[in-house]
């Protein structure tokens, strides 16, 4: 499959939206926007290093990797609007770029995406990197560091079932951050992917703070096994916030799971009926 | 060096514009540009594919990856303002990290831009992948597709001259393409990454034309061997446009070199005085 067939696949086969002036096959796109503040991130999905061949079909790749940086700007509260994709992967599997595309049009069309740019190469390992151009009202973007103390702490959904392919075929919580900043103020966000501790533990040293956590509060997955699952295992992609107490009730109501509370310090604490621990935060390392 | 590290030394050594609302650090950059129409781009950069690790240092890695999402904004005629860099390596060279940053650093200074995202993980083989977001006035934007018949085509520097070392610390051509707007009305253009042949055969698919180029206007680099190494050698990062034959000898005072006509039809001539050959238009295989 060679660049006039993939370009002619995506025109035909992937409609754009009329902000977009200049779709795939130029140098760059050209879209268009006037009103609102631009999110701009990326993520990469790398053989060998987040997902093994054998475990996963061209599809699940394509859907997955968009699905990881959509993730990103669901934890920001934007909407998503552009995608680029870079894909580097060896010659013998050119013929699966057709799947690997499918997978990644299912969600371009949930989230009525434009994928307007790429680039395409060959090499060693199947490499995946997607970047995201998203819009947001001014004022609605919930960054990592604005946790204060006295905030309660929520996540959007269980934890710790990745391991059974929950990863795989997760749908990014756009709609759902979307409604949450639309009817309460959410003083910080983001999305689990390396575990709810590490996770955690970003957002307080982002804004400085502790927090205590409960044991009995978290959420497990009736796929975790254990505690740890729910701690430290990653992808489970839910949403993880903090905002001020007197919207606890609220929140749990609209079926926020309720976790712990943000204290000072810069301890992360985990408390069962008998005693208070501090966890260990280890994970996997980003640039940001 | 780990995450923090390198936010903190991206915090400290990097300055940001007061566009850049929230930078590195969070799920994703917030940027802020209400006037003008944005312009996304990426390309890719694989040991092994693009360089090869004896032949490059970090610095260079770091330097060439970011110049050459650059060429391509450069090459609709924007101003670049944005970048997000992933970056996948080996663990064994992550004490060169601020090397390749040292590389990238160079050409945020240069051109005035705010390196605002990325994402970081270990990998076999060397892989950076750049995106871009810039901005243009509304139809400034020159598109690949725009060539007419009756055109002049020119580029606007030497070719063939990549393999003696030009493709490592080649300077985007942002200043040149945008005064080069400013002054005429530029009907197609790009930036020559694969090669005269190649890159020009890519217009005239777009446009819909064929060209006829002249053997001795094509203007060799003092480090091109041959004539092939003018019409094929990749890497040059020169820019190739057509316009208005009615501005070629304004163009031509101005320095830009004239190489030939578009024509009607779909075939890329090549003449010299006694005889008119087809060119081979093979070369790379991109995305887009």
């Amino acid at each position: 499959m060679n660049e006039l067939n993939i370009l002619d696949f995506l025109k035909k086969k992937i409609k754009l939206s009329s902000s977009t002036i200049i779709g795939p096959g130029d140098d760059a796109a050209l879209l268009r926007n006037f009103k609102q503040e631009i999110v701009f991130c990326g993520d990469m999905l790398i053989e060998d290093v987040h997902f093994k061949l054998k475990d996963a079909t061209f599809f699940d790749i394509g859907y997955k990797s968009v699905a990881r940086t959509l993730s990103d700007i669901a934890a920001v509260s934007a909407v998503p609007k552009y995608i680029g994709i870079s894909l580097a992967l060896p010659k013998k599997y050119s013929s699966k770029i057709k799947e690997f595309l499918s997978g990644v049009e299912v969600l371009l069309k949930r989230f009525k995406i434009d994928l307007v740019g790429g680039d395409l190469s060959c090499s060693k390992k199947i490499f995946v990197d997607v970047w995201a151009i998203g819009f947001v009202e001014k004022n609605r973007f919930v960054k990592r560091s604005g946790a204060k103390p006295g905030d309660s702490i929520f996540v959007t959904g269980t934890l710790g079932g990745s391991y059974k392919g929950k990863h795989k075929k997760f749908l990014p919580l756009i709609e759902k951050s979307r409604k949450l900043t639309k009817e309460f103020k959410i003083n910080s966000m983001m999305d689990i992917s390396d575990g709810l501790a590490v996770d955690l533990y970003r957002i307080l040293k982002e804004s400085k703070v502790g927090a205590k956590i409960y044991q009995k509060q978290i959420p497990l997955s009736k796929d975790a096994l254990t505690l740890e699952d729910g701690l430290y295992s990653g992808e489970d992609y839910e949403l993880l916030f903090t905002a001020n107490p007197k919207n606890k009730q609220k929140l749990i109501k609209k079926g926020f799971f309720y976790i712990g509370d943000i204290i000072k310090g810069k301890e992360l604490l985990l408390c069962d009926d008998k005693k208070t621990k501090k966890l260990k935060t280890k994970g996997f390392v980003h640039f940001s």
